[in-house]
């Protein structure tokens, strides 16, 4: 079912541990277009670059069946990039450079050919980005999922709760559900969160893995316990990808289905960490997928007669 | 099937941000014995007290079905003291006084009653009493869990590890599989300690559930989501108690019933933090257990056809 993402398509620079990269693709629509062409082969992108994208980097979307009738490209204007450095315990980072550029006025526009879009992704970006998105739609989405993260909480409150308004599924992760709700207990901050609007709350809790939440409903999802977090940039956002493009696949907007969504966006997750950037996610085969989701049932299953 | 647990049966006063208590009965044996008096029939205890602990507290235990008999009264003697004051998070707290009083000199006594024991739960002491009791045990038990904490790796490094390679299950926590084996990965840490000698180990996460490893194995465990967490104390304890206790209940030793072990152990953990120390697990109903049971394997239950 067809599916849009929004988010930023960048360069990251990179230093972890195990070394540092030059300029590479990076954003938050790159990480979370790829991660759902995995799943559902209707996928859209709506995002912004500079005339120093290369050609070769959007034909990698074009690959992946990935729409890009929605990547502006703005002449004589560069792409946004950011650049970090993670600490030994991969946990925590050090911004070095943020260079906003293209994305400082970002317009977005959304195509004819996107106007059907039943299931829209708003990656992580300003909240009035976000809304705008959802206002240039016609028809409201079926199920619009949204990213965000402290930095908006910090900076623009207002705007991002009128947009949190307007959701079906909220992505934050532990420290932000905290942030926002002013509650130490997730199950506390998830109950305030909720009465915010959205009908499903999503927390990420990185190696601990994710927590859902739905009226008094909740589902606890395994991560994968990995030996080595070779790189950590994405995998958020490629959470997300996997999760919505779960959902578009399946189109059936319940709980049960979120819970399977969110297995897919944390095994696809679980590969984008295995290499720098988004390398890992170019390549993927089904059956490498399918053997990750094996792993997970493995991980987390257990039978107890009650 | 019969279970020894050894431990420390104590007295504690506690703070938290939600109260306060005088002295109360506390000690990894208290809350072990408790926990796995729901579980398995036969549970015996060898612990150390001082005069100053109260009849009415032994029979708790009696009444829980669990033996005594290995429980020395030291006339003339106190018990062990502990005062500790959460911190606003719950995670972290201050020890304000530690008199160890008759633990100083503990010179655990195996009843001859006791010898037929199959299920040994060795309780956070110090590593050469948990190894004393090994040793006085004529035969080997099937079963040998050991529960340790970073202070003794602070302190007595060579004893604990001489210690650990006699049991076959260790239970620590996330940061002390990582000082334990110098690595911060939780997948290298498990395969480190593993090669210290135990055949299982796992890593408790607290809020985020418990970790099982054996060979190339790995489980995780869902912890439940708690609105408020009332007091952490004996936690650890309880999870460990109600482990043995189920292990020794359904007789197998494999991966499978660990997994399940460590549900019921986690189940019994949730319900010993909603009171202050062990008050929650002395009346316990088979409904209540079984209640909590179903809410977690709702809570990890997904559905993917492979």
């Amino acid at each position: 079912m067809s599916l849009i993402i929004i988010g930023s398509v960048a360069f990251d620079a990179i230093e972890t541990p195990f070394g540092k990269t030059d300029k590479i693709v990076g954003g938050a629509a790159t990480y979370a277009s790829l991660a759902a062409s995995y799943l559902n082969k209707s996928t859209k992108i709506v995002a912004v670059v500079g005339d120093d994208f290369p050609q070769s980097d959007i034909e990698t979307f074009t690959k992946h069946g990935i729409d890009t009738e929605g990547l502006q490209i703005k002449e004589g204007e560069k792409s946004f990039f950011w650049s970090g450095k993670y600490r030994n315990d991969m946990n925590s980072r050090d911004t070095l450079v943020t260079e906003l550029n293209v994305l400082e006025n970002f317009d977005p526009i959304i195509p004819e050919s996107y106007q059907d879009c039943e299931y829209l992704l708003l990656g992580n970006l300003t909240p009035q980005v976000q809304q705008t998105v959802i206002k240039r739609l016609k028809k409201r989405p079926k199920l619009i999922v949204m990213d965000t993260m402290n930095f908006w909480m910090d900076i623009m409150m207002d705007d991002l709760l009128e947009t949190i308004k307007m959701v079906d599924v909220l992505t934050i992760n532990d420290e932000e559900a905290r942030q926002l709700s002013g509650e130490y207990s997730l199950v506390k901050a998830a109950k305030k969160i909720l009465a915010m609007g959205p009908k499903y709350l999503i927390i990420k809790k990185g190696e601990h893995g994710a927590l859902l939440f739905s009226g008094d409903e909740v589902f606890s999802a395994p991560a994968l316990p990995l030996a080595e977090v070779f790189d950590p940039t994405g995998a958020g956002d490629t959470f997300a990808g996997g999760f919505i493009g779960y959902m578009a696949k399946v189109e059936t907007i319940d709980f049960t289905s979120m819970k399977n969504a969110i297995i897919y966006g944390s095994a696809l997750a679980s590969f984008c960490v295995e290499k720098f950037g988004a390398e890992r996610l170019i390549n993927l085969t089904d059956e490498e997928i399918s053997g990750r989701i094996a792993q997970f049932v493995r991980l987390s299953a257990f039978d107890i007669a009650l």
